[in-house]
């Protein structure tokens, strides 16, 4: 079937999820959790033909595996957004104009919503998961690697739907051609914005490509300012929790930034680091102040054109500065817009960095470790936006809908 | 010198807004309202010049056209725009989360709004006005046409805020050329959002060049559909306000399709139209109904391919349609997602339409022509947003705001 025929179909059977009450969305989630558990084993089967053709070594081995217990949690979840509540219909505003007019704006779903991805299966049930809560069809665009398990999930889901009388259209997995993507990004009219979660080099291909709307997540080169005020131990903590919880996710710390004041209290804050193997890459200053209480092979000179690096490894620089606003003009220069982190005890500094720094998170005295959906009590998250159009920061339900005016009157004219 | 550097003189600029309290803000917009009137004749000197380059048959030179009296709206729109609460600032939502985070969303500036619109250089002195005071910094790229009227505005918003120890870059006017344009439309990191004001053909342009966030704005295709219900004098006010109240803009009605029981009221619904010279492309039905009562030099065949035509003048399309269902599958086909009006007392049909029909403004029992910022009480306008992304709709203070996480703890880690 040509592309465009099924982009059609999708943006027609969006259209009958524009008349479903949320119990009708939230039966269908749970349904579909149902159906996780009740077909484990077909998941499963699939999903091992993804790994025989992967080599167990390499890294996206984990992110591709499905095991029962996965599955289960993934039911889990689906149940989860099942009890949200729903993010449709809220009216954000409220008037009676002069004349008699009543305007309200209401959240409203998306219709379409496009997501391309990597070899990780089970974002397919997230993403549909969500789309479906906030009103919207969802087209699916996985990796290769995930696609025997993607069909499978998608195959499962379409039953469910099918079974309770919906459009299976609703949730799409588009072959994981290269013509599917490029067709996807210029899906205008049938697609109303597409969010491309993966790899930078995945998000800038979306970017300069796409004609129609995209949301951008990802990429997060994150500081964290020690400021001449912090409290030792507060910053120790907040450097290690954000370095070390987990290397491999995009709000994790890349440099930090140290006050030259306290370059005295730079062992003890990197101490811990040590029993991580943390790699520093450090400027002459901290090198200095370092040397001699941080392991030597664990320790470097910070090399050209380090900053602004995302390491996602065991691995981060620090770079002394002389003031919260040397801190702050290093951050506007080479951070991505997720998170950045102050320690302090100075409200002038503080405030001041609140205001001037340009991210979605801005941290005082707490690691950008918290930068999440779940974390922020936002029940849900399909990626966190480093850009400022639309959603900044953890994107969850709300975040995925629109809105629309309504304006009702009764033969009201304007002059 | 070169347009990087211009960005980047825009960007750094942009931070100092960031510590500006509104007071402060509104301080500037009067002192710039003050100086319009100070200075009326130098502004409209410079206007003379652009004048006296365009033929004054040309459409656009009204537009072009400043007077004093123009100037001194202006002043006064200005002054509006200070008097409005800011939109910076507000607490959009607020956890204290059980770690003990407290958890803030703000209101804050994009930081830089790159605006590109045609010959009309009241847009300079608003774009400014609207930008400032949602923090902003504005870089303006103005048609040619309006070139020396550009240049003497700014340099006089220039004087203003160097008067008021504020870094005139924080409005910059681009030279009017295509490399100004294209330097625009990809400055990535320097700009943050850029908004085109004009022709069909400018916004395409724009949305296929930008490598940056574009809001679009303009183009309407607006349908009104009188339904089986409809109170025949109420439809006939609707429709003919939202068809000839100014034909000119984008939420003037293109389309009215009708009823095929309402036929017999169609020339009454019309009846005001021939004052106006209206011309009607009714297809055959609606043709037939019309025949004989309105002026048969104003009444023409619907041609091949008239749905989805703006038409910005004095001619409309009517179709006849059997159902509200298949008035909603009409305006999902043409149109353009700006605004759609309903007449009827049907509350099935009402909600159905409501809920099903994808477009900014929905309207019932009231014409579309009130798809205005200030109608809606928003206060002022940058535009009207005809997608989803951001902001729908009339464009006001908030919808030119992002937002940040702020959060704020005592060290506490995350497990």
């Amino acid at each position: 079937m040509p592309l465009t025929t099924i982009f059609q179909e999708i943006r027609t059977a969006s259209r009958d999820l524009l008349l479903l009450a949320p119990e009708q969305i939230n039966a269908v989630l749970l349904a579909v959790a149902d159906a996780i558990e009740e077909h484990t084993d077909r998941l499963l089967l699939a999903n091992r033909q993804d790994l025989a053709r992967m080599d167990a070594a390499n890294p996206k081995y984990d992110r591709l595996k499905l095991t029962a217990e996965r599955l289960a949690g993934i039911a889990s979840d689906m149940r989860n957004v099942a009890a949200l509540p729903s993010p449709l219909g809220r009216v954000l505003r409220e008037a009676t104009l002069p004349n008699g007019l009543q305007l309200q704006r209401v959240a409203v779903p998306f219709g379409v919503i496009g997501v391309i991805y990597e070899a990780r299966p089970n974002v397919s049930f997230d993403v549909f998961a969500l789309c479906l809560k906030a009103g919207s069809a969802c087209v699916l665009k996985g990796g290769s690697d995930a696609e025997s398990s993607n069909r499978a999930i998608v195959a499962l889901i379409s039953e469910v739907l099918t079974r309770q009388g919906l459009n299976p259209r609703i949730a799409t997995l588009l072959p994981s051609t290269r013509e599917a993507t490029t067709a996807l990004l210029h899906a205008r009219g049938w697609v109303d914005l597409i969010i491309p979660r993966g790899s930078s080099n995945l998000i800038n291909f979306v970017r300069s490509e796409a004609t129609i709307p995209v949301i951008e997540t990802g990429a997060g080169v994150c500081h964290t300012y020690v400021d001449a005020t912090a409290e030792r131990d507060c910053a120790q903590r907040i450097v290690v929790n954000a370095k070390t919880r987990r290397v491999s996710v995009c709000n994790a710390l890349d440099s930090l930034l140290i006050h030259r004041d306290r370059l005295t209290d730079l062992p003890h804050i990197c101490a811990p680091m040590a029993d991580h193997r943390v790699m520093i890459y450090a400027d002459a200053p901290a090198l200095e102040a370092l040397s001699g209480s941080y392991p030597a092979e664990l320790l470097q000179p910070l090399p050209e054109g380090a900053c602004g690096t995302e390491y996602l490894d065991y691995k981060m620089s620090v770079l002394t500065v002389d003031s919260a606003d040397e801190a702050i003009a290093h951050i506007a220069r080479y951070g991505s817009g997720h998170s950045e982190c102050i320690v302090s005890h100075d409200e002038a500094s503080i405030r001041r960095f609140q205001s001037l720094v340009d991210a979605a998170c801005v941290y005082v005295n707490a690691p950008t470790s918290f930068t999440d959906g779940a974390q922020f009590g936002l029940g849900a998250e399909i990626g966190i936006s480093t850009q400022k159009l639309h959603a900044r920061g953890p994107m969850a339900l709300e975040e995925i809908t629109t809105y629309k005016w309504l304006i009702r009157g009764e033969g009201q004219v304007r002059n």
